[in-house]
């Protein structure tokens, strides 16, 4: 079904409970799929860059943003307006390099955890939000910003906040430029 | 990961792509891991179920709202105020029988299936949406009432509307008092 161009999105707003525990029931699928905690994680990650590569069109128009001049306004945008947008929470923002291109998402609060106790036992190496990774690879790639995304903490492995570590891969014509 | 009471719960508000795009995964990885569209539809009602009757909660403290006196006013509960909470669009509901006990909701437009084109020709039984028959079941069940509730209608399969049944099944003591 295709989308009716100019349709008013402004009231398309919903509570994210639904989403939160349907994202566990793919999560829960998945560990069923999948023995190893590793093979999930890579699951989540690819499935997040699929939705990724897709939602950055509706990201863009609807938040009419104008184009990043540089790393560290493309992660205060993924913090401040798509996070916000999409998940209803605004992670803060820190830049962990002298380079400029390594950045931490760091969410005190992680909504897609609402419902989640904790992880089993047997799966201690799960990403549980690493669709999250995916996504924001996805996106990133479809504005010609190639990014390694992983998990640096996260709450329910016991660490004090969820961190997500962004890595903007220098392009081939910077690193020429470099030397 | 336990909620804090009494948080403000106005601001959860998220858009729903991201939500639409992650239901997409979850039904393609389904249709990875069944061959029969049927054993789809089932785990998707399932999981559906799972789910509303961890929903109901969130519903409740977040309406308020107050026990439904009859069928008809549950239906329109449903229709008009948990359609909307959890995805936007408000379906128009239909009594179905004189014995006032099975419904219709009818939706124009579901946002479910923003992203989806059509079914594949080889999962022409799939019942795309049947998330939501199961979470509608599960958390009427919550609140003591029991239900039967199917698609009749669906646009992804060529038809003009999408169309959820509802039938309350009477209760053995409505049975009883009606011999």
């Amino acid at each position: 079904m295709s989308r009716s161009p100019g349709r008013k999105q402004e009231n398309d707003k919903i509570s994210r409970e639904l989403f939160v525990l349907t994202y566990g029931a793919l999560v829960a699928q998945l560990c069923k799929d999948y023995e190893k905690d590793e093979d999930v994680n890579t699951c989540l990650d690819r499935m997040g860059y699929g939705i990724g590569i897709r939602l950055i069109d509706d990201f863009l128009a609807r938040s009419a943003v104008k184009k990043c001049r540089s790393y560290s306004e493309t992660a205060d945008m993924i913090a401040q307006v798509a996070f916000k947008m999409y998940l209803g929470v605004t992670p803060s923002v820190s830049c962990n390099s002298a380079a400029g291109n390594e950045f931490s998402l760091i969410l005190d609060k992680n909504p897609l955890v609402d419902f989640v106790e904790e992880l089993p036992a047997e799966r201690a190496s799960l990403c549980y939000c690493n669709l999250l990774c995916g996504v924001i690879r996805g996106a990133l790639e479809m504005v010609h910003l190639a990014a390694e995304v992983t998990f640096l903490q996260d709450r329910l492995k016991g660490d004090a906040v969820t961190e997500i570590g962004i890595t903007f891969l220098r392009k081939p014509e910077d690193r020429k430029h470099k030397r």
